[in-house]
């Protein structure tokens, strides 16, 4: 067998996320997976870093998968630029160590969401950013996002779909930038549960709003009561930024 | 009668342009105006500096109006911020001189093109550049811009059916900038024919592509041949990005 990476950018606004769902479901995954399986005449499967939801976007998603065939990378890239649509990439394909795996390898992970805070709407970035009119206290923000730093039990910070037995996580970074009406987050971490980024913001949200206490954050999550956590924020806001690896990979 | 004067921006990828044309017509004008006139309670007509295409952007398109009322400029603009669709904004309500033309005084224009120059497609500018595969040979169309620069009659690069009996223009910059992939061209002048900036752009991206000889320019301008100038660039990447007035505008 061969083994190849993929970085992969996509503008998610038309489509139910990355993950492959039914049949003719139109996600990033069963798009790839199809252009490449044209590509190369066989069904090819890829596994990717990270799920993004439905409207999330991703600036390099990894992806790994494999072939009976050795390809021709040059032409697949080709065959890739050729036959995806406009708003997926392939940046980058090259080959992978045998025993790479997306999923299992990655060790950390950035997330930018962007929020547009200004009265008027920012016609460019309506697509790529939550609007809230009102003017947000970043300081305030800066603040309460020191408390989601180290390694926490984000239960109250996941979907009660996941239901995932082991929601220890640790947040390396979460930086908050503003510039001319855009605010910028980074959240940086070993790994997200399902909406954690978008419950975290949400959070910082109502803190900037003043609707909610920045020490409430550690009894959020001590508590691990979902029902405090406040507002989900929008998926359009949402970049998977960067995914690293263990070495050697 | 009271004047004001509006800033907008807009995403021009919806509307057939800035130019209010029948009744139903989806575009700019229209659509301002008529929240205007909502929100006023009277049919106000508005002015803009300089006509955009179908597909072609506004960073800073300049409007002027009159109305029998006074306006309370705070509440205009919230209004505008409520009821504009989120691809236009309104990013300023003044009062202007009574004297305030925003087409006959607006005495320069900068309009901005952008180039996305790889050979696989960047999903978050897809609606906001042309795609160009073929990488463009920078330094050539940087020569080549140099030809525009300066007064000239410019009925080759107009479209035939505008048909203005004063074709000549002043240029004073063409800039190109590449960054990343990015090509961002700048075209300044104290005005433009129809279509005038995408067929210089046309033009350029030739020369990149060594199509077109640098020399050729003022060849073209001279024998006012419009069938010299090449392609016409797409509307989705040009931005009609700043206007300026005469003094004591």
């Amino acid at each position: 067998m061969h083994h190849y990476r993929l970085t992969i950018q996509y503008d998610g606004s038309r489509y139910k996320g990355w993950q492959r769902l039914g049949q003719g479901e139109n996600t990033i995954q069963s798009k790839v997976e199809q252009v490449l399986s044209d590509g190369i005449g066989q069904h090819v499967e890829i596994i990717g870093a990270g799920r993004t939801d439905a409207g999330v976007h991703a600036l390099e998603q990894v992806a790994h998968f494999k072939s009976a065939v050795k390809l021709d990378l040059k032409k697949i890239q080709k065959h890739f630029n050729h036959y995806l649509p406009p708003d997926i990439s392939v940046l980058e394909t090259i080959e992978a160590h045998p025993e790479f795996h997306a999923r299992y390898d990655a060790v950390e992970k950035t997330y930018l969401y962007q929020i547009w805070n200004e009265p008027h709407s920012q016609p460019f970035l309506r697509k790529y950013s939550m609007h809230v009119k009102t003017k947000l206290n970043i300081d305030q923000m800066k603040n309460a996002a020191q408390y989601f730093i180290g390694e926490h039990d984000f239960t109250a910070y996941s979907n009660a779909k996941s239901n995932k037995k082991k929601a220890v996580r640790s947040v390396y970074r979460v930086e908050l930038e503003e510039r001319a009406g855009l605010i910028q987050i980074r959240v940086n971490g070993n790994g997200f549960l399902y909406n954690m980024v978008r419950k975290m913001v949400g959070t910082l949200v109502e803190v900037g709003l003043g609707k909610k206490e920045t020490h409430e954050i550690p009894e959020i999550l001590k508590a691990k009561d979902r029902s405090r956590t406040g507002m989900q924020a929008e998926p359009q806001g949402l970049y998977l930024e960067k995914v690293s690896f263990k070495v050697p990979h």
